[in-house]
């Protein structure tokens, strides 16, 4: 692996990130909700950030800041380069803004170099992808692909704002964001960094992965009826255990998905009714969240799942609901651009690792507008959504230039 | 089986417990918690109750109802015949009570019948049963039986109040307990009649069994400490996730019981942490009560569970920590006051089904002051602790016959 020794790049990527961290709707802890004071603040810092790294820059109608750096060519298609800047609740400081920064980043190298593209390059800052505070799902990403759905500004937060009021508070435009959707022709592709979020670079010991598909989702409710009791005096045969049926649907969740190749499937909640030590669990509500990157393998999985839980359940006399309330699809990365940043990692002596991106990303939204890939960065531990979220100096430098030589790639 | 078709002894029962459930505590529902203005009430009744049935009455220092029907001899080891009056929150009207309104309607009986007992027969009516209110444990039997531990009397309810101060209250008198221990030598046995609270008698078609013995408890607190991660992005190879570790221990402890004989393990209580539908769970906090009416077979079962659930912590790389803080022994029945109500069941063209209790009774304290057995009566779907808690009146008719039976034939 080469090396830059003062890591240029990755300090210049290390000192946003800092800048952006200072932005917080609470005290004490990094917490960025989409359309919030400090979102506006941190959409401002991006402005700015912008704006010094040469790029003609403004805060669209939904809030996403927008950067562009002229071409040679003004009128050849643009590379999109993006990310978001809103975060979760007690967030991490890498989660989307590493993306956002490293756009910004490599337009400032490219000027320093003294490099015009050869096609436009836009960065973009998102505002809603973490989806936690109004019940959309990636809708500023969307609205450049042309999928806003209008329904969203109804949507209300947990203190019955709207999101059209909140945009409007902002200094947003409700009236402007049909206008926001790109013509496809005029757009040769999206590139998206982001922390892996997962553990596997780490385990592999490598410090950047190109995604090879970002994978579909299914959720899911579920239920488990049985019936209460006395915990001394129902014998094991009478029993009809909710719990001890969960215990074994949790089982058939774990085995469906090891034994696939690349799919995960998780019981994240289980909520057990009456709970006390003496009584037998008469009822539990509990969730399924399955993903795989290849739609049939993920349907066919929580296929199994539920004609599975259907038979433990005949078996022990409970009932079993089980009621999909998501169903997301797969998004294959497109091969030319997987490809440039395969080039790009080689290119620093980097085995080129391509895995699935388990979260969803604005890439997902992206990649109904023009092909999209994304890079991913190794994290400590695999660690996300929480302000124990780390990358090292060199890992960030090592984004910059894959992705600047990527971008010089694509944009020659 | 032979018939009263009037069910005379059946009605007294049904309509003093019609009585005795018109006191609560909250309206709307059946809650009687020890020494509350309920427990007064119904203290209050059964004093009348046992006075208009010819016994000398009192309330004793602790609350509990005390009447003693005199015999021939009175210098003769008296026949303790007793349950409780205390209730858990939203309670049924038969548990407890029953067995206290058949020791009076077998007083009654006895002097309709022109019979004055070989020796003096002393029905109690328990206040301190559930172990609700206080963190006590049978305290109203224990102080008969001269294990009333002084202590107890500063053990405060969920306002703060402590059972000495509930106890002056409600009219009685901490300096009087420990004359509230018997005299082993004067005292013959200890007969007790209760609601199953469980389901074998009803699956077999029976109205009455005989306790064999009630049931040894071990209760426990345990943990499993995995570790948090994204539901998507972590492999399932690379996960050590709590609620899946719980699932595989619930599996082994319904083993270690099914595979014995008359042990009963419960899971009841699962906290999950921290409960999100993405995000693999990090730490399960749950409880464990495993019985049986031999010591050494619980303790060999719980054994079990414990090296069974350690092996498979460490196969999933999380920790597991379990807090045993209840070990309670079983509780033989006395054979030869068994053997008295096998004759009274027979008496009446019934099986004599022996079976363990599986929950506690005020006849584990008596049974360290005299020889005690237990006659079970069938409940409606083995329901108790629940306003659904259901009798019938033949049920009711029969316990009462051979109560009164079991009763003749002791102090013949």
């Amino acid at each position: 692996m080469t090396h830059q020794p003062d890591f240029t790049l990755g300090r210049r990527v290390m000192a946003m990130i800092e800048d952006l961290a200072q932005h917080t709707d609470e005290m004490g802890r990094l917490t960025r909700l989409y359309l919030s004071p400090a979102h506006r603040a941190a959409a401002d810092t991006t402005l700015s950030l912008m704006r010094e790294a040469g790029l003609r820059a403004h805060i669209d109608a939904l809030g996403s800041v927008v950067g562009r750096l002229d071409s040679a060519d003004p009128e050849a298609p643009a590379l999109l380069i993006g990310s978001h800047i809103d975060s979760v609740v007690d967030a991490g400081r890498y989660d989307g803004t590493l993306g956002v920064v490293l756009g910004i980043v490599v337009a400032e190298a490219l000027k320093a170099q003294g490099i015009t593209p050869s096609c436009p390059i836009e960065i973009v800052a998102f505002g809603d992808e973490e989806n936690v505070r109004f019940p959309t799902n990636l809708s500023t990403s969307y609205a450049l692909a042309g999928r806003f759905d209008p329904a969203w500004l109804e949507g209300k937060d947990a203190e019955g704002v709207s999101l059209r009021d909140a945009l409007i508070a902002f200094g947003g435009d409700p009236l402007g964001i049909s206008a926001l959707a790109r013509d496809p022709a005029r757009y040769r592709g999206y590139l998206e960094v982001h922390i892996e979020q997962g553990p596997q670079l780490e385990a592999r010991n490598l410090p950047v992965g190109i995604v090879s598909a970002i994978n579909g989702i299914t959720r899911a409710r579920a239920r488990v009826i049985g019936e209460a009791g006395h915990a001394g005096t129902v014998p094991m045969t009478m029993r009809r255990d909710a719990l001890a049926a969960l215990a074994e649907m949790i089982g058939i969740v774990e085995r469906a998905s090891s034994t696939r190749t690349d799919t995960v499937a998780t019981v994240g909640v289980a909520q057990v009714q009456p709970g006390a030590i003496n009584v037998i669990p008469a009822r539990v509500d509990f969730t399924l969240d399955a993903r795989s990157p290849d739609d049939a393998v993920r349907h066919a999985m929580v296929q199994d799942i539920v004609t599975e839980c259907e038979a433990a359940a005949r078996r022990r006399g409970v009932s079993f609901a089980i009621e999909p309330f998501m169903e997301s699809p797969a998004t294959p990365m497109h091969r030319d651009l997987m490809m440039q940043l395969e080039m790009a990692v080689k290119g620093l002596g980097i085995e080129p690792l391509h895995l699935a991106s388990g979260a969803g990303h604005d890439a997902v939204a992206m990649a109904n507008l023009c092909p999209a890939a994304m890079l991913f960065v190794r994290c400590k531990g695999g660690v996300s959504h929480n302000p124990a979220e780390s990358i090292t100096l060199e890992d960030a430098d090592i984004a910059a230039r894959v992705l600047l030589d990527a971008v010089k790639r694509i944009a020659a």
